[in-house]
């Protein structure tokens, strides 16, 4: 691409680094930013300077959160004694659309993957075993994308509390096997929430 | 969509603003800028203030530049007697990738359409037939594409400058009729360009 700015340039190039950004949808979007009043840029790059600055994670369940500890951890009006185990906070996000759960979460910040260099101790597994193993917690419910990684990551936890004989179950398969979670209907999401099945029972079927 | 940080629901909203992108893909784009370094973040948001508070437009040909008489414009190399009428500065550059085309540019900003309420008065044609006018113009190559609204604007510009006695053209449409200039392979447009043919011709043709 020629340019006639390197003022342009240097915003394209810039905007092209995001995931599935071209460096065509990089110029159209910085085109579009051009023409709109100049506060559209500000109040963009504001929110995102802001949000990178200042994000925090729980401390507790490792979810995206503007507090030390996160709106959901810190409700008493929350079972705390049910967790539900997610990839990451899109998960949280998706399972609170259904409004079908009152437990608290528990973010892993990925899954288990060799071949990506994922390890358990890359991810908050030893935060989550600590506390079914320390506190009340009656179960743990398994709500990774029922990947390979996914049960990999979920049978790699269940081993190392399988022994302190809390309830563990996964989500009821209404998703598509393979399907990510995120890209559920509610309705689906919702009711895969509800008819959890013991962790037991989906080693059994697969 | 349920958030448990703020911070996070303003990234993705602003996000959210521009065009083609959706509430699902923002997040995407702005969970990666939060795994990534913060100084990425700050390159992005630093590259968008700068271009939107200091971009200027040419003041000969309109065209997006760093400074007041853009690099093409300020060129004694470039032929100022031939003037390619585009519709923006994408089409600027896609022309200059195809090194074919050694004069200089107008950009009206736009093209005539009734539909989206856009007249000749918000477009840069005034200064072009000005410019054709009052200084030593041989040729206006009309490169707008090839829509109704592209022919409209040639049209409407080619009848306020017609009585000058000035050489008007068209690219040559090698690029398929419709199609938009910034997509078409370099090959074509400079081909197109080269083998430019009189307007009056191309009016006959329609
Ligand atoms: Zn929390
Ligand atoms: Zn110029």
């Amino acid at each position: 691409m020629e340019f006639s700015s390197k003022l342009l340039e240097q915003a394209v190039n810039e905007m092209a680094q995001l995931p599935g950004i071209g460096k065509r949808t990089a110029l159209r979007l910085v085109l579009h930013l051009l023409r709109q009043p100049q506060e559209q840029t500000r109040f963009l790059t504001e929110a995102l300077t802001q949000m990178r600055e200042q994000m925090k994670f729980c401390t507790s369940c490792h979810t995206l959160s503007d507090v030390e500890v996160c709106s959901i951890c810190s409700n008493p009006a929350r079972n705390h004694h049910v967790i539900c185990v997610v990839e990451d906070v899109r998960d949280v996000m998706a399972i609170e659309n259904t409004q079908q759960f009152k437990g608290i979460y528990h973010v892993l910040g990925g899954k288990i993957s060799p071949i990506d260099g994922i390890g358990p101790s890359q991810l908050h597994i030893a935060s989550l075993v600590e506390k079914v193993k320390t506190t009340a917690v009656e179960e743990v419910i398994f709500a990774l994308s029922s990947t390979m990684e996914g049960d990999t990551t979920n049978f790699y936890i269940y081993k190392q509390i399988q022994d302190t004989g809390v309830k563990t179950s996964t989500i009821a398969r209404g998703i598509a096997v393979g399907d990510e979670l995120e890209y559920a209907d509610e309705v689906t999401l919702g009711r895969s929430i509800l008819h959890r099945i013991p962790f037991e029972n989906s080693l059994k079927n697969n």
